[in-house]
């Protein structure tokens, strides 16, 4: 199968992302961004306006990403314990396509500036959609009644660190990811 | 009781946490630490030789922490699990009791100069520490055969991100916060 090519536009994202993840947005400069390309500064400008309209469309993307997927999730008709595999195979999914992407978001968020609002806001929807979802399953017995806030942090911090660890473990494979930490953070590891 | 007075060293140091917290090492300068204390910067240095100084300071000082601590752990005549339990609790008491200087450790540790192979190396070893507990457990059928290395990013990532959440939940006991996070971790939330 043919990909379809890559525009500059997206080469320029890209390789944005490669240099945030790096030194981080406040050390890079649209000049390394074209260095690295080997192109003009100059040019840079006849596909993208500011370095703030880059770091805005890679993390506005992969906010937008999640909210669709929690979505989805929230319309589904399943259980509570389903509807959190679900959330796990998500990020585990966004995280494996994207982990420089997820690099940015996770360091680099709070230097957005027009979009910072929309962005907290996604994000302030996410864990609500999350939380109500863990609320529902104390509710319905189908999970222990341990207060909501620790464990919607606990399982939060480890699928928002997967950027850490997956670039590390280039043998691991999605399925059986997705199927371990399904069982570590749902089940625990007490035998 | 009481307490003992703060040095000036101390006092630099604390004025250094809050503000690397706030800005990131890099770009704080030591004239806002001394701006930030009402003092010159030139009598900064009586007290201290330079940031870098002062970074290290911080850093080392938790990773001796930690490494002590799992020091005990290790040698005490414990089941894995109540061994895991301790290794929460660790995390808990080091982070509530130093959040800024855990924030600084988790951002800023790769800007630490001569003393970064010292740290990575006790960073190697706290992880190493923690991974034979696991493959211990895993062994004597307390645990469930599940892979370590999946188990240890899930518990360390939720234990080195306790930072960021324990200063919003200012209502929150240590006891309370170690129970139910043991449970959470070890147990799962499946009823």
């Amino acid at each position: 199968m043919a990909q379809k090519p890559e525009t500059r536009k997206e080469e320029i994202v890209r390789t944005a992302e490669m240099l945030f993840k790096k030194k981080g947005y406040s050390a890079v400069t649209m000049r390394d961004i074209a260095q690295a390309m080997g192109i003009k500064a100059a040019s840079l400008y006849n596909h993208i306006q500011s370095k703030q309209q880059i770091l805005s469309e890679i993390i506005i993307k992969i906010g937008e990403d999640f909210t669709e997927g929690m979505a989805e999730i929230v319309a589904a008709e399943l259980t509570s314990i389903q509807k959190l595999e679900k959330i796990i195979g998500l990020h585990v999914k966004i995280t494996m396509k994207n982990p420089s992407r997820m690099a940015t978001m996770n360091n680099d968020w709070m230097h957005l500036e027009e979009k910072i609002d929309y962005y907290l806001q996604l994000r302030r929807n996410y864990e609500e959609s999350f939380r109500q979802i863990l609320k529902e399953g104390i509710e319905k017995q189908e999970l222990k009644a341990v207060n909501p806030e620790i464990i919607l942090f606990s399982i939060l911090s480890t699928l928002r660190s997967l950027y850490l660890w997956i670039p590390k473990k280039e043998d691991i494979n999605q399925e059986d990811l997705l199927q371990t930490l399904s069982k570590v953070l749902l089940k625990g590891i007490v035998k």
